[in-house]
C-alpha cells in the first residue's frame, strides 16, 4: 500500500495529496533548493498530527512541517522526502482575550491577521517580520521570527506563553499555559521556539498580547556619510530613547534607490539613512519626535522628514520597502544574509563590505535593524546561474560569515539555519553547543524523523 | 582520601571548606528545609567549575549550585549531600558596554549592584526581584526571576543573550553570545534559564541592557472594595496604558497594614489598593499620570497619592514593602505561595481565599503583580510547629493549588519548584511535560548529579 493510501486510511482522503502540482508547491520555500515530498498532509487538529506522527514514527518516514512557506533558508524543504506536513488548514484564531492579555491560535494563522484582529480590540502583537502578510504564527515560532520592532518589543519568543506540541512519537505535550508568568519547571516550551520543526510540531499557541500604543510617529533622516548615521544610532540610545524601530541604510542601497526612485526621493548627497520610529501616548510621541529631531540635526542629519501620525509614518516605511524593491530592480540575484553584529561594529561591517566589494567586484548592500545590530547584508550577483559567478559569490558569503564570527557576531538573526546555512552551523555555534544540539535532538526525536538533514545535524 | 582533600588537591585548599559553620550556612535557603553538604566549594573561574564537575562526575558525587541563597523553595538545599557549589566568589562585572547594549557578568554578581553600575552609565537592567540587594544574577537566571516591572519589561529570560555553562560532565558550552538577536540553531541557552541548577552551572552571562527611562512616576489608590481595584487593572490595560508596575493588595493585607502602621496610613474604608507605576520621558510620565488619575477616579478610587518624581515614587514603594512587613509583624508563619492566574481571575482568587478562610479559620493575604496575575498568596499560620496546625495549613495550600490549576493558573510564577513544590510538580505540568523534563534531564545529566532530588524528578 502506498504512503498516500496509508495516510488516507488514517486521516481521511481529503487530508492527503499526492497530486504533482501539490507536491511541487510543497517542495521548497523562497530559497532555491527544492525536493519533492512523497505526500502532502493537511491535518485539521492536534489529534490528526498525533495520529500522523504515530504512523510516521512506526514506519520511519520523515516529516517536514511547513507554515507559510516563505522562509529564506530552505527550512521546509523535505530533503529526505517523506511527508510534507502543511499546517495551513489549522488557521483559526481560537480566542482573543483582553481580560487575560492572551490570544489562542492555531499555527496556520497568518501573523498580520492576528495583529489586525487584536488591534480591533485595542491590543498589540508586536513581532513584525517583513513577511507578516504571508507567514504563519507556527512558522514564526519555529523560527523565533523578529522584525524592526523587536528592538523595543523583543522577538517572537517574548510573546509565547503556552504551546501544544506533538513530539516525533505522536505524544502530545502541553507546555506553559495561559499565565503571563510561569516558573513550573524548566522552560521546556522554549525548546520548540526556534527549533525549525526539528523537535516537535506546534499545533496550538497561547500568545501574550499587550495594550496597543495609542500613537506612532517616525523620522527619516539622511546623512552625508554612513558613519554619521551609525553614530546617531549610538547617540539616540545613549540619550535614553528606546525607539520602536531604528533602521539604517548604507550608501550602496541608497544609490540603487536613487536609480530606481529618482533623485528627488532622497536628500542630495545622502550616503547613510536612518528611520527612527517611536510609539506611545500621543503627546509623548510628539515630544519625543521634537527631541529626536534636534538630536539628529546635532548628529549631522539632513533632509529630515517628520511623521507625526501613523499614516505619515507609513509613508516613511514605504520608503524603506522601496529600498528593498530597488535592489530587486537591479535584476541581480540578491543573497540576503541576515547577519547580526554587536551594535558597536556597524561601521566596521560596512567598511568590511566596501573592501570586499573592491576586491571581488560584487556589490554589497547593507540595511536593517541597526538598534539590535541585525543588518541584512545583500551580496548582489548579476548571473548566479554562471558557476564561476556563483563560486565567487559563495566565497564572498564565506568571508562575510568568517568576519562576522570573528567580531562577536552571529550568522543569522532572523532567518535561521535550515539548509542554506547548514554548512556553517557547527563553526558558528561551536563544538559545545553543537554537541548540546545533538543531545537534545536525539532525546526528543531519537529516530531523526522531524525535518531531518537540517542545521548540519545528522 | 576525603572529599575535601580531593577537591583541595584539584582546586587548591583555599577553594574548599568542610568547616561546620560553613557547611551549616550552605545547608539551606529561606525555606525551612536544611541538609548539610559534605563540602562547600568556592570556584573562581569557569575552569575551576569544569575541573570540579569532571571530578564529581567521575566519582558520582552530587553537586548543588548556590547563588545568593535567598530562594523560597529550598532550591539550593543539597538534599543528597555531596558538594555545595557556591558561586559567590565569581562576582565580577566584567564589562558594561553601552555601545553594544550589554553587560558581561559572573554569576555571583548581586542584581542590585549590576543595576546601579548600569544606571550610572544611563542604562537599565529591568528584572527586579524583591531580593535584588541579596540575590545573584546566576540565581536569577537559574530561577528566571521576575518582579513588579516584569509586566512591562519581561522576566530575566528576556535579558539573557549569552551564557557560558558547564555541563555535568565538566564540558564547557558557550550558548548565544553578544548579539541582541541570534537564530543560530535551537534556543539552547534558554534551556538553562529557569533550570534551577539541574542541567548545568552558569559561569558567565551576557545580559541585554536597555536605555534607562528618564523618569518614573507612580500612583497609590485605595478602593472601597477589592473587585473595584481588580476592575481598575482591566480598565488601565484596556485603555492603552502599559504601566511599568501594577500592584494590587487585598483587604486582609490592608487590615494588617492598618494595625501595623496606624489608621492614617491608608484611606479610611480602603478594602483594595493599587500601585500604578509608569516610566518614560519626563513630560510623558506627567501626562500619563494625569490620565491615570482621572481613570482611577472613574473606577471609584479614593485617597489617590501621586508621585511625580522617582523619590516620591519610592515612598509609595515603601508603603508596598510595609504591607509585607505588617504581615510579618503578626508573628505568624507566612506560607508565601507565588501562584499565577489568568488576569481575569483576580476577583475569583480573592473570593476563593475568603471562602477558604471562613472554612479553615486561616487568614490568607493576597497581594502582588496584578498586571500579570502573579499574586503572592500568603497563608498565615499562628503555630506552624504544631502538627495539627501544620496539617491544616498544608491542606489549605493543597486546595489553593488545586483551585489555581483548575482555573488555568500556575503554582509558581517566580519562586520555582525546588523542594517546596516538588510534590505538586507532576500534576502541575502534566504527564507530557513531565516526560519531557525527564528526557531533557537525562540527556544533559545522565548520572543525575546536578541538584538531584528536586522538582519531583528522580
Amino acid at each position: 500500500m502506498s504512503l498516500k493510501e496509508d495516510i488516507s486510511r488514517i486521516l481521511g482522503p481529503e487530508k492527503v495529496s499526492g497530486a504533482p502540482d501539490v507536491l511541487a508547491t510543497h517542495a521548497g520555500d523562497k530559497w532555491y533548493a527544492s525536493v519533492l515530498p512523497e505526500a502532502v498532509v493537511f491535518p485539521e487538529s492536534t489529534e490528526d498530527v498525533s495520529l500522523l506522527l504515530r504512523y510516521a514514527s512506526s514506519m520511519n518516514i520523515p516529516v517536514t512541517a511547513r507554515g507559510g512557506g516563505v522562509g529564506y533558508v530552505g527550512g521546509c524543504v523535505p530533503v529526505r522526502g517523506g511527508i510534507s506536513l502543511s499546517l495551513e488548514r489549522m488557521n483559526r484564531i481560537l480566542e482573543i482575550s483582553p481580560e487575560d492579555g492572551v490570544a489562542v491560535v492555531e499555527p496556520g494563522v497568518i501573523t498580520a491577521d492576528l495583529q489586525r484582529e487584536a488591534r480591533a480590540l485595542g491590543w498589540f502583537y508586536p513581532p513584525d517580520p517583513a513577511s507578516r502578510k504571508e507567514c504563519s504564527i507556527g512558522g514564526n515560532i519555529a523560527t523565533n521570527a523578529g522584525g524592526p520592532r523587536c528592538l523595543k518589543y523583543g522577538v517572537t519568543r517574548a510573546y509565547v506563553l503556552g504551546l501544544t506540541v506533538v513530539l516525533a512519537s505522536g505524544e502530545v505535550v502541553e507546555c506553559g499555559g495561559r499565565t503571563h508568568k510561569n516558573k513550573t519547571g524548566f522552560d521546556i516550551g522554549d525548546l520548540f521556539i526556534g527549533s525549525e520543526g526539528m523537535l516537535g510540531i506546534i499545533t496550538r499557541a497561547v500568545l501574550r498580547l499587550i495594550p496597543h500604543p495609542e500613537a506612532f510617529g517616525a523620522l527619516s533622516a539622511g546623512f552625508p556619510q554612513f558613519p554619521l548615521a551609525a553614530a546617531a544610532v549610538q547617540r539616540i540610545l545613549n540619550s535614553g530613547h528606546l525607539p520602536s524601530a531604528l533602521e539604517i541604510t548604507d550608501s550602496f542601497t541608497l544609490r540603487a534607490a536613487r536609480n530606481y526612485l529618482g533623485d528627488s526621493a532622497l536628500p542630495s548627497g545622502c550616503r547613510g539613512h536612518l528611520i527612527v520610529e517611536v510609539d506611545g501616548r500621543r503627546p509623548a510621541v510628539r515630544e519625543e519626535l521634537d527631541s529626536l529631531c534636534t538630536l539628529l540635526e546635532e548628529c549631522g542629519a539632513t533632509g529630515i522628514l517628520r511623521a507625526d501620525t501613523e499614516a505619515e509614518a507609513e509613508a516613511i516605511w514605504q520608503l524603506r520597502r522601496e529600498f528593498s524593491y530597488s535592489l530587486k530592480a537591479t535584476g541581480m540575484t540578491k543573497l540576503n544574509e541576515d547577519i547580526v553584529i554587536p551594535r558597536s561594529r556597524l561601521v566596521a561591517l560596512v567598511e568590511f563590505c566596501e573592501a570586499l566589494n573592491r576586491e571581488t567586484g560584487l556589490d554589497i548592500a547593507c540595511f536593517g535593524h541597526s538598534g539590535d545590530g541585525n543588518i541584512h547584508t545583500n551580496i548582489m550577483v548579476d548571473d548566479y546561474a554562471n558557476p564561476e559567478k556563483k563560486a565567487l559569490a559563495d566565497a564572498c558569503v564565506d568571508r562575510l560569515f568568517h568576519w562576522v564570527l570573528a567580531h562577536g557576531g552571529a550568522i543569522t538573526g532572523e532567518h535561521g539555519i535550515g539548509l542554506a546555512k547548514a554548512k556553517w552551523f557547527r563553526k558558528a555555534v561551536g563544538e559545545g553547543a553543537y554537541h548540546l544540539h545533538e543531545l537534545v535532538k536525539s532525546a526528543l526525536d531519537p529516530k531523526n524523523l522531524l525535518n531531518p538533514g537540517k542545521m548540519g545535524l545528522p
